[in-house]
């Protein structure tokens, strides 16, 4: 269960934390580290749905260098002493992080890891990727549902992903963030998700008619047909849907293209005339959240939605402004001053409390559910405890927080007593 | 040299396919059908560089259904003569398709895949997926190129790109598109690829000063070195650079936050004053091709850009409306009306000539050179034949069209007379 290629990992990296470590280690800076992965307030979205703290912890395991990837670091000019090390780097971690499927706001730590600092800083790049794509996708999927307002929504993005492995990635994203089902057959079978399938275009077209085409259809897959009606005129195609459904059971017509508010209020009254009140109408065809919205809040007749590029490219925000900062070396906090990306120094923790949450230091101790824990290679992903969480911290958001068209400023944590005083200090020393 | 995982590759679509494929087998349509992939032209990019043809070819080696896959399908319920097809599907498929790193425009095949129907069909989702994004990262990167004017541009992407083999495969879509290099050293090491790398702010904060951190910077890359200046406070840090400069050869500083054009304004100052004229200016954080098409018509001094984020989501336009439309069956040419995604039927072939290009059928006989060839697995990828195709295709765009900030209309090949009249027909022949 790995999104990545299985052996040595470590090339999945940024040339320039191989260059730290080259100064790290001729400096004998090699004492303990502290990483905080965060996703930072300004990146629009009011809250995230966090996942992907598994594929961190498979990525320690994996992380390591063998003789082709030294050789080739070696003929782009590491050090001996460098490759040494890394030839016989082995990840040994101490990881705090949230639950996936955790509800989080901007500031507060996804991950923290605390390491020997040439460890922890080559771990950066591919850690927040690991991070960033699922959690990017589980929120997304979470605003989708949330505008569906109960209605089933299918993941039809595996086309327009941003690679294979990523649709993959992506139908697990969806389901864990928005319970989701898929139509990619891979995910199906990888992560046991549930499959959905419709028709396409080229099936009406390669049949001498749009009737022979839906006939066919549902004559070989019955009880369970969902047909396209759209490839020459929209309403045409309902009313050979309608004639087909008097011979075979028909469960759904697809639209996708047009007007689909005007054209779902026209097939609508075109089956209930027939008397097929039953034929659920599926709407698909470029949909994002925000159309969803406005057609769940004109009443439009449509019963399910496919949500495709948009949902596994998170189309309207397709990356959030996710960091991994040092904020402690050696026993000692540090930050990050610099005008529109500060960071708040020291190893944290998050306190949940009916009053909000309360970002404090990791041994601050304070009222409400702390949301980090130790978390190591034995805490087993569980899509569907991460998906209960999800529709758990979904559910308790304010309803203002969860409505798509909310445009207030994000909520951010407070912050507790003991941090704000050492991030006034560790500032001090340094302005 | 792959994206995708080794092994067999049938599950990698979407269910609609395979319950096509049950009917198509059931009514005995297995004869060649011609599916033809481009890109919608309202997807609101003039032009787009093409690429991935190559990861077709790879597909079609690979593609085909294990025991593993069989079993799969199975328990989601199709049919024995369903699985019996798939377990022996050998795809043998004639591709047409233009050579990776042409420049191409809206409705303009990029790949024309003939092959008997069910297998055609299976191949959609992942045919799409495999040029999709290569082509819209090697047209970002171009747009990227074109905007920085000649001065280097750095691919930073891989920490948010979708997924960690898809910022492998966005860095050498980048280099291709528009001749970029990477910070990502697994695509250094896989495609041969130029890597760079400076410094994070971790490493200044790791040290007790950041004069400290750049010293040892400096003294362990000698030569080779970027300063990494707004940890703190820029100019202070533009200061500290200069010291180390004194006492170390320093290539660049790097900007990586705030009013980039006043701080490379006053960081010139600066370093000019110090007789530093030779020390470049890099800048990062955040920027897109607007960003940088900007700061090079004010005049601001920066030498050379890192690029991350927008490049490697596509970020103004992280999918485009990319099409895999059945055009002929059993030889007979097919199109579809519904209004707002209409295709044209046929084989076709793409004429460029002096005066721009005449989309025709395959057969047509016109002047101009044709795009499309012959292509099989032999066609072997060449990244830098490619970038160079690329590079001479862009070159010939009139400047207009190559300017970022273009906002006109994109352009449309002419249809042959013989298209254009075949078009009438099928139109006329369902409605």
């Amino acid at each position: 269960m790995t999104g990545h290629a299985a052996g040595p990992s470590g090339l999945l990296t940024d040339l320039y934390e191989l260059r730290m470590v080259e100064s790290y280690l001729r400096a004998g800076m090699t004492e303990p580290a502290t990483f905080s992965l965060y996703i930072r307030p300004a990146s629009q979205r009011p809250w995230f749905v966090a996942l992907g703290v598994f594929r961190v912890l498979e990525l320690l395991e994996t992380f390591r260098y063998g003789p082709g990837e030294i050789d080739y670091l070696r003929s782009i000019g590491f050090r001996e002493q460098t490759l040494d090390y890394l030839g016989s780097l082995a990840v040994d971690a101490e990881v705090w992080a949230v639950e996936d499927g955790t509800v989080v706001f901007g500031d507060e730590p996804i991950v923290e890891i605390t390491a020997p600092l040439p460890c922890a800083q080559l771990l950066e790049t591919a850690v927040i990727n690991l991070v960033h794509y699922p959690t990017l996708i589980a929120t997304k999927a979470a605003r989708v549902a949330n505008a569906a307002d109960g209605r089933p929504v299918v993941d039809f993005g595996f086309r327009r992903a941003h690679g294979l492995e990523t649709g993959v990635e992506a139908a697990l994203a969806a389901y864990v963030g928005g319970g989701l089902s898929t139509s990619n057959v891979e995910a199906g079978r990888r992560y046991g998700l549930p499959v959905v399938g419709t028709m396409a275009h080229a099936f009406v077209q390669s049949h001498d008619s749009e009737l022979e085409a839906f006939r066919a259809f549902a004559r070989d897959h019955p009880g369970n047909v969902t047909l396209l009606v759209d490839t020459y005129d929209t309403l045409s195609g309902v009313r050979n849907a309608i004639r087909v459904a008097e011979e075979f059971p028909v469960a759904a017509i697809r639209l996708d293209s047009g007007d689909i508010a005007g054209l779902a209020r026209g097939a609508r009254a075109l089956l209930d005339e027939a008397g097929l009140r039953d034929v659920r109408i599926f709407a698909s065809g470029g949909l994002d959240e925000y159309d969803i919205a406005a057609l769940v809040a004109g009443g439009a007749p449509v019963d399910a939605f496919g949500v495709g590029t948009d949902l596994v490219t998170s189309g309207d925000r397709p990356a959030v402004d996710i960091a991994y900062k040092l904020v402690s070396y050696a026993g000692r906090p540090v930050a990050k001053f610099s005008t529109d990306k500060a960071s708040l120094p020291g190893a944290k923790q998050v306190f949940r409390g009916e009053d909000g949450d309360v970002l404090g230091l990791r041994d601050d101790e304070l009222p409400g559910t702390p949301l980090l824990r130790r978390a190591d290679a034995s805490s087993r992903f569980d899509k569907d405890e991460a998906r209960a969480r999800a529709a758990t911290g979904v559910a308790a958001l304010p309803a203002d927080m969860r409505s798509v068209t909310r445009s207030t400023d994000p909520p951010r944590p407070r912050l507790s007593e003991r941090l704000a005083e050492l991030a006034r200090s560790v500032t001090s020393d340094r302005t």
